[in-house]
This record gives structure tokens, sequence and C-alpha cells, in this order.
């Protein structure tokens, strides 16, 4: 297919359509009304209609994501000769658009929709089409010269195309936001171990006093857990990297050109610079959504990390006067509308809510993943929904917790010592050198006379005291690193 | 106290404040640039700044509820001589003001916030302070002559009216909204089974056939299951009718007047007219978050009924020609962007995503309530988001699913027919004539050999044509009625 | 149907089959091997082989609850002459055998099995046909003269007994063993609150320090959380009352003789002495498990409430010289096998890890509840095994927690009178003497310099030395009761 | 440390007291009976007390790891001096026995007792000590010449060393169970897919028919997806290589000679066979258990795999007369107490049910994890229980799934011939040769009129016969493989 010496000339119009009232657009069941400013067509102002249930948009960064496909696959389609340059170009700029986010307010659809995320599908297919049509001096509502099924969608099914575009703009957000937030939390994190590894602190475990360790020791333990994360997150977009694009309806590719799937996947790799490939199989990749499944499950190991760490952070600074107390967290505003002068850990509370959210959307996400049924799983909007907002509020949640938190966090090192010097855990040092049973009898006597853990061991006659006070050394019981013995 | 003659007069000066730039305002840490053009203060300014995670804003409904307690608070106050006539008065404007929701963008706050929600409540104490400073003339900013802290929240703290509000905005909820959904799909699905009660159709259990019954019967089941939830849900409300307002701090009331709690909670039940009263015990109203979670317990059992109605729906509806097919839902878009002609269930799967959100919400809400410490739960923006959010889908779910996929809903009375016709599990009615074994050989054989179930039956010798007919009908085995035998 | 004078008798047998090798049994599938000293028959052989999955068997509750049923039907059959006495009397006795126990070695079953209970089902009438064979001198293995399924299993399905077996099952443990606990433990629980009423303590809000309380009104919070709980539970048990025998395969009854589920409703009530009544929508009762499902929300609800009350318990046990330290926890056993003389809070560790796995069981009971298809909801195994997990193991937990740490707790009163000496939120009393904002600046210069509230208040010039003495009383801060101002 | 000449000598005694009544043990607290049947001593006694609850025992694997953990840590003290050969020799004797589940029946504790699992380490440490003692010809319940602290235990803590037995019995029960039944199934999965690839069958997506696929390709999907979770399942026990051992009591490695860590675990790969290392950072191997939170997660990805295949194949299995019919399931055991001849999918609901119990596991396991406090999350007898549970059932219902229900599916070749002649989804086909609109009119008007697809196309005139029976072709409409298009 040459292109003709009349074809249809793009000209440089505006976004945008300076018209009011209503404008009649039709689809194969017949005629609708349109916001007469919307691009938007049949299909999605029915959809308007049937399911305006809550609040719940679909994401935007489905929109973008869908800019690319509709992208790549005009490309292909140009490249190879299906689609003339006037009609791919036409298309390939309204796309661009989209992936800017330029055209986002005409992409208005609900999440709780068709379960395949044809409707959404369908809003790309209408605003890119009619937007064309603009592009190319045509009139909107005729589907000429650019129909939004047979051009736009050419060669696609919302069946292969919204999986790819979850795992798009999944990756857009993994990549984009959220692992960038989490490295730069454990460089604080980091930061903060490293310079206080010498300050030597009490343990506590089953919240009960503990041999010593000290706080940097603490804080790389916080730092590991998010290395950690950061790694299983990192490793989960391996199945996000594989598209379904060219599976079309059921996953044999009817309808689509041969060599679709490679060389669409390879143009949206292209594009993103990410290393997408197409799946190997297509009829996992529809009828399942098992790596969105996974991938949400790195995020819940991400939440479970975090509620460690904050919930950690906020007990050592609980007080001022009457809790633990080793750690001062910055005042970020007054706490209490009725008691004056009170702080709050606020930053870790928004960490521990958020975490639990992320684990309540891993309750629904796998739900979700496990419902599908033959050629296709029909929860596909419920789990990018999820899967993006759990990946929005972690890698938010992060960058505040980290900028009005962490980095403001100091050490009360005065309370700490005394915590130190107070604790009767330090027998465990004497266990060696006495045995378990005698050890364990001066710090119960210890406890139960009030006193403190010298002169209990002295009294017991068990230990001299130049043996107690060479082995009883908190300085040197807390061993040198991070590996253990 | 009484109104002196020069005591400030009210204006009526409508909302708004035409300006732009920023305005000064402060708080006990200092002074904070706020934005010209809105009421709140510096509070609401700080969290802005340190919460702005992804897009969950604390729903409106918080800040409605939030209206009615700070109008009941002033209005006691006022009856009780605490705050003077001119000074209630304008809160109270105000107070009407944020209950008819027009103050609603003035309440920017993220769910991601102090677990106590403490920043959502003195963003509604500065924004009404200021209103009421606005009416009466006074200096925005100066928090004179109505303060924020001593005035607005006067005899209040955010650990006890946050969660009144909680429970107001959860029962404005489900009776303005989801009961009356609830019951307009119970009465629509009773219809249906009045409707369909003698059509006879194939049994279904474990997906197999089993013995007949009729469609009516069928759904009178669904009605049932409704109705149970709607009298759960009912009963839910019994502990958010309890209402902590005036525990204050810690729940020991402290600052609050001689019986604040009992008055205000009347107040409140006089202004909302339900049955609001002051709860027992403030410690466990403050301390707890139970009743929140037990009310969403009842949205998690509705969202488990839905789920098997709306499968059932879709499932029996399969097809055209290569489903079951004994239902025919109403069409309400093209189905498919590739496929042409395709139809879907898009109200069931709607319904069936809405159901896996609200049990991934409950998994969050439940977890969320058992984090509370001390005179605390710091989990409550959570909660209550979680609650109005899944409260809200399943109510508009319902609509949506009654109007455009229930009510449209039709029988194919030939494809049921012909199941009941060809199916095996008639047998069951020959077990007490001649016992269950020799009935399961006639029926095994029919099916090896792709026979009717009376040629098997015939050929077995087990039974006479005469008794076969009589006993094998399946018009008369599907009892008379809902209760069974 | 009359005695005949040569009726078979029953004869005195003790239970046991004094047999080894194994014996043949038939279904209509055909012959199988059993074990000689075991009664159960083909079918409970076949599920042995299919479904030996990792080592969840049926709980024998289950069993004991299907004596009930099949001993209800066997005396409705025998007072409507369905059943000759003799027969009938071998069945009951056979039947009362398994209520009190003595057959459970019979019932093998594992958890993961067929979705209805069928084979568990079976499983019994296999046992009480051979039992009762046995009682009346036939031979095993004959099905003669009492059959499992013609007789034990008359006018019944396991796709209506089943159901009705879980409700009874369920009854028995919330009657027999929960609510009992529970009453124990808010009585314990009621018991310190009323002992510790006066002792002023610090109440802390987001872990931090916040205005006093007494450890008596902080206490009856938790009953009060208990007792809340109490009366959930207990109402959960309005739908566990409604059963489905009559409705045998589909509902509809087909099979049973007319009024069937109403006599058989009420000879389990008489023999149970529990209000059960039949299900007025069997369609509901067999195809749902809502009511199950409900009454598992209510132990999560439990779960929530106690996971709050151990985790206080913990912290407030902290120490012994590096946490809060309020409360001094029984010392059951040592704590550590590596630090002598350490006790931790075991007792609340367990209580945390109960209630976490019934939040998990929780979930999966609500997505189990969801995949009923069309007559049976196939998922009953699942349910009732969480159910009586979750049901036991909060009993036997609370149980525990009351004995071992609840009853022995004693306070260390001179550290709960140091933390509110100290606190410097006892200035929330001066905030309606000299205003919030003031009172946020004393507070904030004692923090700051580390001086006592009084100092920090007097050097502030807002408030003089006979004003700060007689406002800020710790004991008259804490109110007059429960129930707040 | 050399061996004296008249050090204790090993005995050959078999394993067993030959005692009754009971014997007297003692431990930090004082004396204790125990069972003189039994080796166990004081600690285990004491938690018998405290701790039966239900009836969820530490599982065996628990004990079996500890075997290992115990013999390595001997033979790392034997080879460098700290322990003697003939008590380090009687130590490993004892361990080797707790290995190979000699000694189960010592090991009796509950899971809900202490966070730390410090009662079953104490529980191995007194029954190895006891039956070393006894091997040694010394007295029972006098710790000598063996010591369950200072001599099983030395260089170690439970914090340390449970997390350890944690990781060894997790990846056991992976490596020696789970994945090789996986692989398994996997390749029964491949084989059927092989085998039918080529017999093409109705696509349905949204439960509704589309567009043809080949039996092969439907079952590739599903195989695709089984692999891909024995690739994440094996790639999630890279974080449980890693050994806390060696850390001790918070991390520091107190109490343990320099280089134990890294010698135990080289000890433990020895043993095992098994890549395990020391862990990096012991503050994270002992404060978190995010490793094992992780590699549960992959276990619920299996779940939501599995689910999804057991659910279509019994959808496709339905029947035999009113379902879908295209396949047959082996019929293993009669399906109905009622319904003679009955038939039900059971495998599949053992499959379905296993999966919703461990996606509940998933959510316990992860709000477990998040848990932790400091230095110790204590939450571990609950996460290794839920591991074990999850990863036995997985594996054993697969072993049956496979053997019970894949293995001997077959066709029913006439059903899936008759239901792609009649679909009217062929029609797509049709749309790039006439566009989607006409071809959704054409599959429309067949739908409403009842006709095939060949009449209403034909009837259309939008496309002759001669092209419809060209491009209508559903063999050439399945593709040329896995890949799509």
């Amino acid at each position: 297919m040459t292109d003709a010496p009349h074809d249809p000339e793009m000209q440089d119009i505006p976004i945008g359509l300076p018209a009011s009232g209503t404008r009649r657009e039709f689809d194969s069941m017949g005629d609708v009304e349109v916001p007469a400013d919307r691009y938007y067509g049949a299909q999605t102002a029915r959809s308007l209609v049937h399911f305006s249930i809550g609040d719940d948009r679909m994401p935007k960064p489905v929109y973008h994501a869908y800019g690319i496909v509709k992208k790549a696959c005009a490309l292909v389609h140009q490249a190879e000769g299906r689609l003339p340059s006037w009609k791919a170009g036409a298309i390939i700029r309204a796309a661009d658009e989209a992936i800017a986010g330029q055209l986002d307010e005409h992409f208005p659809l609900y999440v709780w929709q068709t379960g395949s995320g044809t409707q959404s599908n369908m809003n790309v297919n209408e605003v890119l089409s009619n937007r064309a049509i603009q592009l190319l001096g045509g009139t909107l509502g005729t589907q000429e010269p650019v129909g939004p099924n047979d051009d736009v969608n050419m060669g696609q099914s919302s069946n292969d195309t919204f999986p790819t575009v979850m795992h798009i703009a999944a990756i857009e957000e993994i990549d984009g936001r959220l692992l960038p937030e989490l490295d730069a939390l454990a460089r604080t994190i980091e930061d903060k171990a490293s310079q206080w590894m010498q300050v030597v602190k009490i343990g506590r475990t089953h919240l009960e006093d503990a041999t010593p360790l000290t706080v940097g020791q603490e804080w790389s333990g916080y730092a590991g857990q998010i290395r950690a994360c950061i790694d299983d997150i990192a490793a989960s977009r391996r199945g996000l990297y594989e598209l379904a694009v060219g599976g079309t309806a059921v996953g044999t590719g009817l309808n689509a050109p041969k060599g679709f799937s490679a060389n669409v996947a390879a143009e949206i790799a292209r594009l993103t610079g990410k290393p997408f490939v197409t799946a190997p199989n297509k009829f996992m990749a529809q009828g399942s959504l098992d790596a969105m499944v996974r991938a949400h499950g790195a995020l819940a190991g991400l939440a479970v990390a975090l509620m460690k760490i904050a919930n950690d952070m906020r007990w050592l600074a609980s007080g001022p006067r009457c809790g633990l107390g080793e750690l001062k967290l910055p005042p970020n505003e007054p706490g209490s509308s009725i008691m004056p002068g009170k702080v709050n850990p606020t930053q870790c509370e928004a960490i521990v809510m958020i975490a639990i959210q992320v684990l309540g959307n891993n309750s629904a996400v796998g739900f979700a993943g496990s419902q599908g049924n033959f050629e296709l799983n029909a929860m596909r909007p419920i789990i990018i929904n999820n899967f993006l907002h759990s990946a929005r509020i972690l890698a938010d949640g992060c960058q505040k917790f980290r900028t009005y938190s962490v980095e403001g966090t100091t050490l009360d090192e005065n309370k700490i010592a005394s915590f130190v010097e107070n604790s009767l855990m330090l027998v465990t040092a004497l266990s060696p050198v006495i045995g378990y049973q005698k050890a364990a009898h001066i710090s119960e006597s210890a406890n139960a006379e009030g006193t403190t853990l010298r002169e209990a061991a002295l009294k017991s006659g068990f230990v001299d005291e130049a043996t107690f006070d060479r082995v009883v050394d908190p300085g040197s019981m807390v061993g040198k690193g991070l590996g253990g013995a």
C-alpha cells in the first residue's frame, strides 16, 4: 500500500474540541450522544452510564501505557504497509499525546467495568480515532478516515492489549518511582547505621531487655531488609517484561499479521527502553494474570519490612518521659488538638497504615488472580488498580517517611546509655564462665531485689569482682560487625 | 455568660475568600503561609506538605459528619453558657455549611496522615474558625475572635471526635445509600422469583447435573441471601450508635464539662434523626475501633453473597451457543474490540470485582483494628476510608447491577426445558422405589451408552414403564415451596 | 409398617471388630477391600486412597453432630413408620455411640475431599450401618439388614445434612467452650479493673505520653471489648440455628417425606437443647454458607479485640529495666535458652499468634463462602475446618491467657506513679485556664530544657504557683467513672 | 581439650526409657515432674501445661531440622576443641536420631507457645541431653555429663537457631516434596497438551463463546503457569539459604566463638547438600522473617495458578448432560449419597479448597511477618506452621490431582466439535475482510434469529459464499503455535 498523492494531510491542530452540547457517535449497537467537547465515542459513553460506581477511576498510567501500545502497533502496521503513513502518522501523534498525559481528561472510565478492560481499550480507540480524524480534517463521529476498531485497534484485542498495558504501567511505576525511592530510603538508613555504629544500646527480644548491640547494628538490619525488598521487586519484573500483545482474542493471534507479537514487543522495548519481549505462551499470558499477582507479592514483602521498621522507630521514640525514648523523631506538626505540646510519630503511623493497605490489596489481588476462566482472567481492572495504588502509596510514603522522619531522627544517648547500664541481661556474658543456671540465679535475684547486676553477682559468690568487671563489658559484648560470631 | 450589647454581629457573607497569593497563619509551632483563598490554617498546610501520598483523600462524608459534631458541641456549649451566642452562632453557621458540603474544597487532606485523624479535625477547626471569623468581621489568621482549639474544639479532642465522626459517617452511608439499594435489589430478585416460580429447571451441584428445581426457587435463595445481609448490616449499626465524644484525650473527659458526653450525643441524635447515644465505656470507644471492624465484617458478608449471585448469573447466561444459556442478560454494550457481536456479563464481572475488593478491604480493616495501643487505636484513617469505600462501591454496584442486569434478565425456556429433559439425575426419584444401588446402575448405563434415562431404566428391568412415567416427573420433583420437605 | 414377630433383635455387643486383615465392601462402583477392624465401607476406603493430603482430618465434632442428625432422622422415620423399630433402634444406638465419640477412630477422612462433605456423610452412613448390622447379628459388608444409603441416609442428602452438621458443630463449640471461656476472661479482667480503679497512671496515645487515667479505667476498656465480642458471637448464632436438613439434593426436599424438615429440626432441638429450627429457605441454606461466614466474622472480631489487649499487656510489662514496666506478668518458664533469668510475655505472644491465625482463617472462610455455584457451595470442608479451628484455639488460648497471665498480673505502683509525676501532658489541664497555645509553649520548653512541667510553667509566667497546684492534679484529672465527661 | 583416658564411653543403647510414672527434672525455676518414659525435661513439661491450645503441634520437620543444627554445632565445637569427643559424639548420635525422626514422640509441644520458638529449642536441648546422658551411662534429670543449655545449646540461642531451623525445614519441604510434585504435574499437563494440540475447540472469554483455539494450546497455558510457579518457588529459596545461626541472642554473636556462623553454616550445607550460607546481616536475620514471608508468597502464587486450572477443568467437565462437557474426568467414587450415578469433580474441588487455604495462610504469614519488634520477630511458630502446612497440602494435593484427575482426563471430541460448529464468534475472521461493524451485525442477527453464522452471513449480503467458506475456517483460525501472531 503506497500513499496516494491526495492522501489526507495532518494539520497541527491543538488538542481540544471547542464545542458545547452533544455530538452523535455510533457503535455496533447504534447511536449515542456524547459531550461535544470530549473525544470519546459511543462505547465510552455507554460505560459511563452503566458503571458510575463509587469514585475509582481507571488509573491514568493505564492510558499512558495504552498510548505506547497503540503507537507501537501503528508503527509496525505502517512499516509493513497495513496502515498508510498519513493514517499511521495521525494515530501516532494522538498516541504521543496520550503518552504525555495530554488527553487524560478524555479517559474518564471507572475501575468497576468489564473485567477485560475492553471499555478502557475502546475509550482509547475512540479518543485516538477522533483525535486523528480531527488532525486529518475529518468529521468526528463518522469513524472516517480513522476507525476505532479497524484502524486504531487493528490486529489487536482488549484481551491481549490490556494485560500488555498492565505490565507496562506496572514497570513504569516500579522503575520510575518505587525503586528510586527505596534506594534513597535504604541509603539514608545506611548513613544512620554508619553514623551510629559505635553507640552501644540494649537489645530487646520479646519486648524484654536482652543483650546489647549497637544502634548502627540495629539500623543495618533495617537497611538490609529494604535492600532485600529492592532485589525482590526488581526480580518480580521478569514476568512483567513478557507481553501478551499479538495473542488477540484468545491467544492464537487471529487477525494479527505474522510476526506481529515479536515486532510490537520490540517496538515497545525501543519506545520505553525496557527489556520487554513477547510472551512465549499467549494462552497463559491472557488466561492468567499470574505475573501481576507475583509482582504485587513483592510489594507485600516490602509492606511487611516497612511496618517492622516504622514500628521500631515509633516505639524507640516513645515518650518523651514515659516511653523508651531512645530516638527523637523530628516534630513536624502539633500532635494533638487538646494536649498542648504533644508530638506524635505521624510519619511512622502513615507507613504502618500504608503497609496494612498494601497487605489488604494483596489479598484482593491474589483472590482476583485466581478467578480466571478459560482464555481470560476477567479481573484485570481490580488487579491493575490495586497494583498501581500499592506501588504509588509505597513510593510516596517512603519518600515522606525518609524526608520527614528518618533523616531528622537523632539519638538520646543519655537514655540509651542508662538503659545499658541498668540492664540485667548483661549477665549472659557470665554464662560461659559460671554456667547458665548460676547466671540465671544472679539475674533473678537482682530483679527480685531491685539491685544492680553487679551487686547481685558479687553477693552470689559465683563470681569475683575482677572477673565480673572483665566479662560484663557491654562494649565488648556487641561483637565486631554485622555477621554475628 | 450573657451576650454583651457590643458583641460582634454575624453578617451574611457568602462562602469564599476573594484573595490570591498566600496568607499567614500560625499554630503552636509558629507561622505558616497558606493559600489566601482557602479557609484552612497552619496545621492543614503542614499536613499537605508532609503527607501528600498517592491520591487518597480523606472522604468528604467525614467532614460532613464533623460538621454535625462541631455544631452539636457548639449548641451544648451555648446552651450551658460556655460559648456566647454570637460566637456559637457563627460556628454553627459554618458547621452547617460543612454539613451541606459547601466547604468541601477546603478539606484537602490525605488519608495517610496521623493515625488519630487529628489533622482532619484541625482542618475542620481551622476552616470553621476562619469562616466564623469572616462572618463576624474579623481578620483571618488571628484566631480571633474564634479560635480553632479553644472555641471550635472546646471540650473536645481528636481522640474522641474522630471516632464519633467515623460512626456518624458510617451510619449515614449505610442508611442513606446502602440499605435502600439492597432493599431495591432484593425486591427485584423477589419479583423475578415470583414470576419464574413454576419454571422447572435442572439443578446443579458440584457443577454437575442434579435433580430439578424451579427457576423461582433458585432465585428465592438469592433474595434470601440479600435479605439476611440487610438484617446483618442493620444489626451491625448497634455498636456504631455509641459515640466517643466526651471522652476527650484519653477517655476520662478531661477539660469537657460534666454531662457533655450525654448532651452532645443527644444533640447529634436530634440533628441526624438516628438513635445515637453516648458510649458507656469511653476507654473502649477510643482505645479500640471494634465497632467499625464489626460493621465492615457485615459488608464482607454482603460481598460473599453478591459474588455467589453474580457468578451464578453469568454462568447461567454463558453462551450464547457454547455455554449453559439458561438466562439472557441485557446486552448493554458491545463486548469486544475484536470479536463482532460479542456480549459479555459485564455487570456481573463488576460485582465480582467489587466483592473481591471489599474482602481485601476487610483484611485491611481487621488488621488495622488489631493494631491499637493503650488509649488510642491510631489506625483510624485507613479504617474509615476502607469502610466508606466498601459501602459506596457496594451500594453503587448493586444499583447498576439491578438496573442494568437483573431487571432485564429473561429466560431461554427452551434451553431450560431441554436440559431437564435430558438429565440423568431424574433417576433420584426412583431411589425410594428400587433402591439407591439399582438406580445408580441405571444412570451409569445411560451415561455410558448415551441413551436417555427412560431407555436405560426400562432396559434395566428394574422398573416398568408405568412406574417410570409416574415417578420420574420433573414437575412433581420440585416440591411445593421454599422450605424443602 | 408394623414390626413383625420375627424381626431381628438387637444384641448388646460392645464396640469393636475383633478381626484382622481386610473385609470386602461394595458401593455402586464395585467392591473394595477395607481393614477388617474398621466399620467403614467402600466409599470411605476410596476416599482414603484419593485424598490423603497433608494431615488435616475432618474434625471430630463434625461426626458427633452427624450422630445427632442421623439419630433425629431415624427417630422421625420410626415415629412415622418408615423405619421399623428394630432397624431404627439399631441405627439410633450406633448414632448415640457416634455422638459420644466412641466411634471416632472409624472416621479417618481428610478435610481436602469432595466439597460437599459427601464422603464424610457416607463414612457416617457406612459406619452406622455396619455397626447396626453387627448389633442386629448381620454380616458386615452386605448392607443388610441396614443399608447406608437406603436406611441410614433415608430422606437425606449430603447436600442438606452436611450444612446441618456444620451448624450444630459450630453451635456446640461456641456454647460449650468459647462463650464460657470468654465470660471467664471478661470476669477476670473486670475484677482487675475494680481492684485497680483508683490507681492513677499516665495515658498514652500514639505511644506518646498523654493525660492520666486509672489502671482500672484502662482495664475496663478491655473488659468492654470482650463483652461486646460475647454479644456479637452470641448474635451470630441466629443464622446457625437454621438447619438445611429436609432440603435433600437441591433444596426441594425430593425423596424426603412431607414435614420432614420441621420434624427433624424439632428433634435436633430436643436432643441438643438448642433453639434449632428448619431453615425457611432451603435453596439459600444449601447454595450458600453465608451463616457460617458471618459466624466466623464474629470470631475475627474477637481476634481483633484480643490482639489489642495482649499487645497492651506485653508492652506495659516490658522491661524489667528498659521498658515500660507498669505491669508484672507471672513468670511461667525460663524465657531464653541463652539469656539467664529472662522472662518473656509468652502467653501474650500466643494470643497474638492465635489472633493472626484467626484473621487469616477469616480470609479463607470469606473467600470460600463466595465460591458457591448454583445449588451447592462446595467449599464446606474448608469452612467447617477453619471455623472449628478458630473457635477452638480462641477458647483454649483465652483459658491459658487468663489462667497463666491475666490472673497473676500485678502492678509496679512505683513505676506507675513515677511516670505520672514526670509527664508533661498534665499541662492539658491548664489549657482551659491559659489557652492552648500558651500551654503548648510551657510543655515544649519543659521538654526542650529537661525540666519538670511545674518548673517550666512557673518560669513561663503564664500561671502562678497556686493555680498550677490546684489545676494540675492528676488525681482529679481522671474523671469519675467510665463514661467520660 | 583432649579426651582424658577415663572419659565416659558411649554405649549402644536403643532409644526408649523403660520406666513408668514420673521423673524429676529441673531448670532455673526449680523442679518439675515429667513422664518417666519421655526424654524431655522441665521446660518442655512447663510448656505442655501452659500451652495446650487446640491440637496444632509444632510440625515434626522443625525437629528434624533442629537435629541437623545441633549436630552441626556439636561437630564445629568438637573440631575446635570446645566439646570433648565423647560428649560431642553422644550429642551427635542423639541428633542423628532426631534427624531420622526416631525421637518424634518426645517432641510434643504446641504451635501456640513462645513466639521465639524457645520452648521447642529447649525441648530439643532437653531430649538430646537426656538421650546423650543415657548413652553415656549417666542419670536422667541431672543434666550431667551433658547439659541442655551449656552443652547441647553451646554457642547458640533460640533466637538464632529457630529461624535457621525454619529455613532448613522449608527448603527440605520445597526440594523434597513440592518441586518434584510440581514438575510431575507440569509434565503430565504438557503430555496432554501435546496429545491434544490439533483438537480445535471453541475459546471462551468472559465465559462467553469466543474464537477457537486448540485444546493443546489451552493446556499449554496451564503448563506454562505451573512452570512459572516452579521458577518462582525455586527463586524464593535464595533468602532461605541464608542462616541466622551464630547471631545468638540479638545478632551480635555473643557467647559464640569467632567464626562460628560461617563454620556451622558450612557444616549444615555439607550435611544437607544444599547451598546454605551464613546470613550476612544477623540483625535482619533475627529481627525479621522476611525471607519466610517471601517464600510463602511464592506458594500463594502457586495457589492462584492451581485454582485457575482446577476451575477450568471442573467447568469444562461439567454435565454430563447439562454442562459444557468437553472433558471427561475419571470417576473415582460415587458422588452423591442421594443421587444415584452422580460423579463429581472432587479432585478439582480439593485443589480449589487447598488454594483458598494457602491464600488465607498467606494473609496470616504476611501479617505475622510484619509484627516483629527490635531484635526479634516473635511470630515464628505461626509462620513456620503455616509455611509447612501450605507446602505440604500443595504438594500432596498436586500429587492426588495429577494421579486421580489429570492423568485420566479424556476429551469428548464430539461435544468439542459441535461447539465449534455452532459458535458465532467465528465471525471474527470476517472482520478484516468486511470490517468490524458489518461483522457485528451478522453475528447479532444470527443470535437473534437462531440461525447459523453462515446463514446469517450470506443473508446479510456482506460476504459471498466462497469468501465465507475460505475465511471462516476454524482450523486455520487457531494459528501455529503458542506465541500468538
